[in-house]
C-alpha cells in the first residue's frame, strides 16, 4: 500500500483525524507481520503512512500502545465463547482455538512480543490489560459461573484460578518454551483440572 | 565498587579473564537492581566495569544474555524442592516461597523483563530455557514423580502439565497482571488441582 504524505496532496487539504488514524495502524500492522515490534518506531510509521510523527506522539503514549492497535485493528479478535451446556466439550473446543491461535505464525510471535514488550512498557501493559487480558478472562469466567450455577462444578471453586490454570498455563508453554504447546496438551489440561490429579 | 579501567592500572598488566567477567557481572548485576533491563548495554556496562565493549561482545551474544548471566550470578538461586512425602505440604511450600519470590520488588520487576526480552531475543531465550525453565521443571517433575510412583497421584497422570498449571499459572498473573498472586491463590492452584473442581 503506498500512502502519499499529506504534504505531497496539493489541493486536497488535510486528510481527516479518522483517515489518517487508519492509515497509521494499517502501516504499523503491516510492519509488525514483516519485521516484529523492534521495527515499529514512531518515526518509521509516520514515513509509511504518510503522517506527522509529532501526531503519533500526541495519540499514542509509546510505540508499543501503537503497535497494539495496530495490532488488534488488524486481526479482529473473536471473544465468542461457546456454551452448548457441556462445559467439557466448551473448554476443551475454545483451548484448541486458543492454542491454534498461540501456535499460528502469523499470531504467536506477535502475541509474545507484545506480553514480552509489555513487562517494560507501562502504557502497552495498560492497554494489554484493559483491551485483552480482562474482557476475555471476563468470557471465561462468565462460562464457568454458568457451569457451576448448574452444579457442574464444586459451588466453591474459584473461577479466576481456573482462568489461569486453563489460559494461563498455554501462555506459559508460549513464554517460557519447554513442551509442546498443543491440543493434546490441551485436553490434558482440561482433564486435569475437572478430574483432578489424585 | 569502583573498579578502575585497565588501562588506569599502570605496571599491574592485564587484569585475568576470570577478574574481568567477575567484574563485569557485578557492574550488570548493580545496574539491572538500580535500573532495570533497558539499562544494560555493552558500551554502558564495559564503561563501569572498566572493561573493554570488544570484550563483552565476544563473551555474551546480546546485552540480554548478559544480564541474565549477571542476575543469576547475583540472586544464587536455590532450586532445592523438598520431599517430606506429604505432596501437598510440599507443593504448598514450594509455590509459596515462588510466589514471594515472584512478587518481592527485588525479583519480580527483574524476572518480568528477562521473560519478556527473551520474546524479541533468542540468546536471551535459549539461556533461560537451558539454566532456569528446563532444571527447574526438571526438578518439580521428579517430585512430582515420587509422589505418582508412591501412588498419590493417578498413575496416567501427564507430569509436565502439573508444572504449566502451577508454576505457569503463577507466571501468567505476574506477565498478564489482572488478579492478585499471593499465597492464597497458590493453595487455590494446588487444591484445584489435586481434588478436582469438578
Amino acid at each position: 500500500m503506498t500512502v502519499e504524505p499529506a504534504a505531497a496532496r496539493p489541493g486536497r487539504g488535510r486528510r481527516p483525524a479518522a483517515e489518517v488514524r487508519a492509515a497509521v495502524l494499517a502501516a504499523a500492522g503491516a510492519m509488525l507481520l514483516e519485521n516484529g515490534l523492534r521495527d515499529i518506531t514512531f518515526e518509521k510509521v509516520a514515513t509509511r503512512a504518510g503522517a506527522s510523527k509529532m501526531t503519533l506522539y500526541k495519540w499514542w503514549p509509546s510505540p508499543g500502545a501503537l503497535a497494539f492497535d495496530a495490532y488488534f485493528a488488524a486481526t479482529e479478535q473473536t471473544l465468542a465463547f461457546d456454551d452448548t451446556g457441556d462445559l467439557e466439550a466448551d473448554l476443551t473446543r475454545q483451548l484448541h482455538a486458543f492454542v491454534g491461535f498461540l501456535t499460528s505464525r502469523e499470531h504467536g510471535p506477535v502475541v509474545a512480543e507484545l506480553v514480552g514488550a509489555a513487562q517494560s512498557d507501562p502504557d502497552l501493559a495498560a492497554a494489554f490489560a484493559e483491551r485483552y487480558t480482562l474482557p476475555r478472562r471476563a468470557l471465561a469466567v462468565t462460562r464457568l459461573r454458568t457451569a457451576r450455577d448448574a452444579g457442574q462444578l464444586r459451588p466453591d471453586v474459584d473461577l479466576e484460578s481456573v482462568v489461569d490454570q486453563l489460559w494461563g498455563a498455554c501462555y506459559h508453554r508460549l513464554l517460557l518454551p519447554a513442551c509442546p504447546l498443543d491440543t493434546d496438551f490441551a485436553d490434558t489440561l482440561v482433564r486435569n483440572l475437572l478430574a483432578g490429579i489424585r
